[in-house]
């Protein structure tokens, strides 16, 4: 990081100075016996942030989201949600491993769904012998396109979901990012959903971990079944630790992230080779795609030897993500790097 | 059946003497010591029918389709299919606990899919630590809509999957509808996939069974996993012989179901409060819309008063199922009361 | 069977002519649609014999019981048993795939458990993190090893499991066989358990399928089940006819069986080169060691070709099993060829 | 720990201030890209140390032993090992959910099988169509009784295994405290096995994290397995780093756990009211019965009180464990609260 701009996710952050401070005076325990004070300050102050009775603190994002599938949803039962989200996407199929339930899919690519999309597919089994029931709706915000769902469109998707006693369960891996977006406490999200999982790492810079909140009957099940999944550690309250900090102080910088990916997404826009769907850039990252053909992994190699790490196109688009170690300066020197490459690529 | 006119499916198809005789007069054995002759003879028939190299039979449809999934995929894998299968629709969830398989599923009402869906789709766990891998595509045909694919399309879908190297399931509970509406042998259709599911009953006439056909190594592993799933039976050779007879025999009579459901079709459309799509009558299925609103609880209680079972609508669709014991005779009856009701509920 | 004495198992039982004649006139319907009045039938039947609530026709031993863990227990949790048990050695681990539980075996040859082998396993999740709960206990009677446990034993499984309100299901594949030996009506040996499977092929002689029994709410969820694992048939009323008979008729021969079991168990042992372990031949089997070194495989090929099936050895013992077409005749046949096989080989 | 003699367990040992160093100046990186060189280097040292080709950090044992269960074994297929290993007794059922595969396990109390316990239960899905196949056998070394087993016990089940073409895996969460025990390399364990977890918690004070090894191949699928159990951290590096100072210096320093385990056993055994079985004080643990009734819930606060936890027994059975933060000097305290408690609860 301090070598490189590394711009292929935010996930790649390292931690602060003054995080790990925070992470080398925690007070440790074994918290499978209940016993870390730093976890169970986390955990109490995650639960208190996002406005849900109680949290827990999971390995990972992945992690989190599938325990909430594991906790919620009775096997073979149904999932309803946008086939563009994370769980669908980029969970390697767990789903059908560990919940063993079957995802019910809206094609979406901005992960907005509506009430007339969750209806069509709501089914009960008792309605029919060849149906399985529907247990739970979810929905991802921010969404991993970039995209940032409305406090509206949540309401609707939560109160579709309530009228079928049916829970909503909210990816919320980057909902700091999304709060920030939407400028609104991060309760106005979380509350329109029963469960959600968010991301201590990423743009709040956490070395590790995340925090699937709910009610605490919700947890104390989901407790269980972490032990089942291995999720039990022992003296995690370093991590904690950094988790507080996160929670506390970098929650609140993500506006410079989001100011930043603008900022780039103008400059890279204002390349004739280029198109940035600025409307788009509502969080952290910038996608874009070139007008001519070119090499991209090419690019990749060259924008490596420059010092900046990128990652390759996904189905046509590279994308670029801003967090706490690309500064402004960064900026200029990205830009430049691609002009540098196209004028000698043609 | 000899007292109702029974619409519902043509699940409901008694059997004729003819059948029952065959039955009576079948060699059995213990089929689980491969002692069962007359399954050896269905088996081996049904094989050479769909152009496969070995065939089993299975209790009912779903489990053979179950039981495909089951045998083709690794737990953790992607089947790539359209949403209205009856895999996804009608089989209550089962993938997710027997094969344990993720269903990424294609919008389409149909159950036409394309070269360009399936690539959309298809991805291998090598290209990124978050991707499972493909393992299966599924097609149903005739569909569970009443559409018939055509070959062109089946072929496209063959083609599609060979590239990847990924196997094709095809869903032929009616595949000798399908044969009949293209006017081809069954073979023709078979030879675009890997395996086939086709019922002994439903148009068929068959009691209960189903068989799964594909290459030898496949169907020697779906025999062992037939025996986990506890669909190993002792003397099923009674069932056999009926298959038999509805291999042979049954099998040359779907046009008269076919053209009974034109004329229903024809009938039903020139009735003012109701819509058929005509083009869409391509099987044994009717699919009509009333133009008005209708008390469809009380419609079902009218005609089965009547001496006619139907089912009450599904999405605001009834269908009508033509079959073995629906005459044309019978069609008359059906509209008149159709006809008698409406007048009555004016 | 005409043309072979086949003592491989009682599985391998062809139908009488007064069940085929029964089978051909059943009425029949679609069971999926609740139509089969002869389904109907043969359930209330079953229920009503072994004092159950409700009954349900499945296709084969393994399925039954398969879903009855299936119904009983939460995935994850623990089933008690002994580790002869049919569940453990001959369901292809299928208690793993389908109720995805765990076996907490007691190591037992002739599957009598007792108070303490089944306290000494019994946990609740709430005790410990580290423990899942104990879900059922699962008892064989009769047992495969041919033993039969007393009413005694059972009364005492019944009761702990009760005292920790924990279920019993009963494997009564032969359950008929084992109120034979006891001479008490089934329901004696039925009142000690919450679920019961038994086959209505091997000694009853029917060609397919078995009954799961217990309360109403329990059949209605495993109804439900069953159709998850494709065991929901159409017109299984033949099959069901032939169930008829076989509770009503078949049940009350089984002593002939067990009493040319026992003569064919002493003639045996007259031989000098076999041990029989006569106080062990309680119902339809009989196990017998040779007292000095047999190529078994010779002896099944040599027993074949003089009209005998047999199986090779398990665990360095042979099993014959006698039923319902094994006369006092056969035996004397078995008897010499046994004694002509061991003049041979000497 | 400062305050309290801490006996529960040795996963409650804290982490020593050159430890917590090493954690502090750790390079970390995203080791979803491998970035993290700590992580890296952790791995490359910890195949070493046991000898072999690959090693995978996890987030705990039991997710390291349950990931070796999924890598190695089919669905559906059996396991062998003693029924008082922790994948049995403490791993939540997790081997029915995650890897499917059904447990066949030998009674025995102190973890040791033999050649002939193994063979007994292997089996093959090719030799009976009702066997599922064996596929993996597991050993606990230290075992969790406190027993070690012996190079010569290891060697008899790895010879047994390899004969059978299957793979050893090695539950050696507390592998080392076995080679301090036997007083050889931890390789010589290792060797005996086809993969091993153990942990960096427990006796060797890392806060958080396992290690799983075995042959380059495995450890990449199981790398992969790990995501889709969502264990794949961020910046790892930083627990890596407390492992490497677990590995290279908190391994040779166990011999004084044992050692004050033994005085402690000898010193307790002193105690009319109590016995210990002196023989079986091997590693860290002593277990020891009372002779007379005692109120060990009171017991339990007692210590508390006094400044010791302990947890409340077990089967009839308390359990103390040394670790780093217990002295010779803590064991006089300990001894005399003991007889303190015993004299007043006369």
């Amino acid at each position: 990081m301090k070598n490189f701009i590394d711009l292929r996710s935010d996930t790649v952050t390292l931690q602060p100075d003054f995080m790990k401070e925070a992470m080398f005076k925690a007070e440790v325990g074994d918290d499978v016996y209940g016993d870390d004070t730093t976890i169970n300050e986390l955990e109490k102050l995650a639960a208190e942030i996002v406005g849900k009775e109680a949290a827990l603190f999971v390995p990972s994002g992945t992690f989190g989201n599938q325990l909430a599938l594991f906790t919620h949803c009775k096997r073979g039962s149904e999932v309803i949600l946008a086939d563009s989200n994370h769980i669908v996407v980029h969970e390697v199929g767990a789903s059908a491993i560990i919940a063993g339930v079957q995802l019910r899919t809206i094609e979406t690519l901005n992960g907005v769904i509506t009430k007339g999309d969750i209806e069509k597919r709501i089914r009960f089994e008792e309605e029919d012998i060849h149906f399985p029931s529907t247990s739970l709706i979810c929905i991802e915000n921010a969404h991993s396109s970039g995209n940032v769902l409305s406090l509206e469109n949540m309401k609707e998707v939560y109160e579709t979901a309530k009228k079928y006693n049916l829970p909503v369960h909210l990816d919320g891996a980057r909902i700091f990012n999304a709060a920030t977006y939407l400028n609104v406490d991060v309760k106005e999200i979380a509350k329109y959903c029963n469960s959600v999982m968010f991301c201590l790492s990423k743009g709040l810079c956490a070395p590790v971990g995340s925090i699937l909140a709910g009610d605490a009957e919700f947890i104390k099940r989901a407790r269980k079944k972490r032990k089942v999944l291995g999720g039990g550690l022992r003296q995690a309250g370093y991590l904690a630790a950094a988790g507080i900090v996160a929670l506390k102080d970098m929650t609140k910088r993500l506006k410079d992230d989001h100011d930043n990916a603008k900022f780039l997404a103008e400059e890279l826009d204002k390349i004739p080779d280029l198109t940035v769907d600025l409307n788009n850039v509502k969080i952290n990252m910038v996608f874009f795609k070139f007008n001519k053909e070119i090499n991209t992994k090419a690019l990749t190699e060259y924008f490596k030897k420059n010092g900046i790490k990128i990652n390759d196109a996904e189905n046509g688009k590279l994308r670029f993500v801003t967090h706490y170690w690309i500064t402004k300066e960064n900026i200029y020197k990205i830009i430049k790097t691609m002009k540098d490459f196209l004028a000698k690529s043609i």
